[in-house]
């Protein structure tokens, strides 16, 4: 009796055809780029228990694709987000018994987690007012694009909560500072796009006209690129969070020698010294 | 035999009239906010033993204060402090043994680790002169205002010392980067107020006509604001310091459950829904 | 029979006389200042598999020093480092076994690891190309000084590889933001030198003509001072990397009473009260 060896490649789908309820999808013809779409704009596109819920589905099951390799995530008619409903969300919650309570900030959380574990790099494209959940999406995502219009607030602190929301008293200081993290989350002040930028919140600024392309033309550049690599680059720099700098080091050792082993680092070589453009298959 | 449920506010009492030997201490008219004043401006307001020792005792007792929300932390006579006094601080140092030193050393880390741990936000109000322990003081506040005068050194090594004083190896690169950090520790040069705020260690700089008002307007609003979720905030900003992404998350999921089992965060939904500002009781 | 104290001195030697074989070493006059030049201008001064291992070797040494304080890393021809390689590193890797590869991450990440633990401060001047590894060695010292037309790449992208390479995931986020980081990171684009002072990659910028001799000013004045002081800073900054708020004050709290207990603290008084420059020499 034999064991056959089976391919992690069997496990994988397609997600060209992914058809979600609460947001907008679209691939790309290639396959290579999804751009997820908060779509009520009438409302700023607000999140709902439902898009919540079916975004964390979403990146989690994004490991598993066989097709997208980046996601550009951004809003609809101007604005990127207004985060949690305040009659949707946030009246139903000021009835909820604690259970409940920990089983939605979970699932908010879970969102997150699984933003920051799914293998594609998510750049973000924010337009017009992102606020709340909406800025946290922005802050979860790799890279973050921005036009001059932006009105970026972690406002929870407006409706009698803290700061300490979906992570964000934890990573908001990594992106932008100790100092100006804590005043934001104190005060849920609005920062512009200048100061996004200045900060490093945003890494750049394009007109409204532009933005998304701008995003996607990055997300392919991405997903062309040696995207197994860039996938172990996302996993590292969350990985080593709060490791010290010894097991840092011996971590990346590790990481980039799989790297190495891989045919793409090959193909990088060979093409570099045959002076054309390497084409990646991420193994 | 039944036992009585007990209030934890009954251990709670009013610092409105705490009467400070080594600063002053001021009380707003309604209660809420505090103003530590380091007060020897012919000296520039440096710190002694005694002043230490005063004011980590009292930031610790914050803990259980019933009137006090923020505290503004300031100077006096157009300086904010000259940090540990060379012939009253210093000198007596050169002179004692391993365990008096570092019996020395524990206690100004103990006042960085009251200011952390008390419960109110704390403003620093920075003008002139901020330097050695007083940049500590600084550098410990949750947001930091100032004046384009001030002169920010952490000039231990002047006096031959290490920058690692009073946290400041560990908590200043996650204010201004680890690259600034460590030019500041290792040179003791000055940042003057402009580096201050390009590089987040200022949050917003101000005329020093307006600059202590504008310093408690900020403190009266956290006050006034969902005091109790602050608390949070300031906990969490400081909780998750070398925390993994998971941990944080979860953390923060627990944190903010519990600011959502507060009455503040109904009335505030409340406010909202009737278009009014909402009025918060910190429970 | 009596133990006769033995110091800890006697196992220090000097490096005036070193001689590498890969780069250049000169030490000033007064042996307190070490240049390390990268020294191939013709082809931007790579690295090879020969010195990696030399200046690992090197930076290890460093601990035993009698003379050099502090390092001054640098380029020759108008460059810094064009990293590793292409045909004489990155090619034989494309033919490895798995643990050769490791052997090499493990290897280049010793470097890292052997410059962030030499007591010395290391201050990089980097003028023109500083790219892959080359940007990882200016990364992993202290404090950056750069020219105008200093040109930083995170490149390992462009050869198919992570961005995870010798603790780049984990080191530059903290001197840049994540947010920034991730950018050069994930797409390995250029870091021009006015991005590279205003993110606080760079402490300042000088031009090419004064670039190096700016430098070793800041190194002599670096060697001039609470040289062991100095060393306990680095330590420090290195050494919290990880810890908790409470954890680096207490690790403080020792660090700073052991150099309390040197007479350089007490030469630093003395001269002060005398209205004099202190002479320090690192006891």
């Amino acid at each position: 009796m034999s064991v056959e060896p089976t391919s992690m490649a069997g496990h994988l789908r397609p997600f060209k055809d992914y058809k979600p309820k609460h947001f907008l999808w679209d691939v790309s013809e290639d396959g290579r780029v999804a751009t997820l779409r908060l779509n009520r704009p009438e409302r700023k596109n607000p999140l709902t228990f439902e898009s919540y819920a079916e975004m964390r589905d979403l990146f989690r099951d994004l490991a598993y694709a066989s097709d997208v390799r980046s996601v550009v995530l951004t809003g609809a008619g101007g604005n990127f987000s207004s985060g949690g409903d305040v009659f949707e969300i946030i009246e139903p919650l000021t009835h909820m018994a604690m259970p409940d309570l920990l089983a939605f900030t979970r699932m908010t959380g879970d969102l997150v987690k699984a933003m920051k574990k799914c293998p594609q790099p998510i750049v973000a494209a924010v337009d017009g007012i992102c606020v709340g959940a909406g800025a946290i999406l922005a802050m979860a995502s790799d890279i973050r694009l921005a036009t001059p219009e932006a009105k970026t607030a972690f406002l929870f602190t407006r409706v009698g909560l803290a700061g300490a929301d979906m992570g964000a008293c934890g990573i908001l200081p990594r992106i932008i500072g100790q100092g100006r993290a804590a005043e934001l989350l104190f005060t849920g002040r609005t920062m512009n796009a200048r100061e996004g930028e200045a900060w490093g919140f945003f890494n750049t600024i394009h007109t409204a006209e532009v933005l998304e392309a701008e995003a996607k033309k990055l997300a392919h550049s991405l997903a062309d690129g040696p995207w197994f690599a860039h996938t172990m680059t996302k996993t590292m720099l969350n990985q080593e969070w709060a490791m010290g700098i010894d097991e840092m080091i011996e971590s990346e050792a590790q990481a980039q020698a799989i790297c190495m082993a891989t045919k793409d680092f090959r193909r990088a070589f060979e093409a570099f010294a045959e002076k054309r453009k390497p084409t990646f298959e991420g193994n």
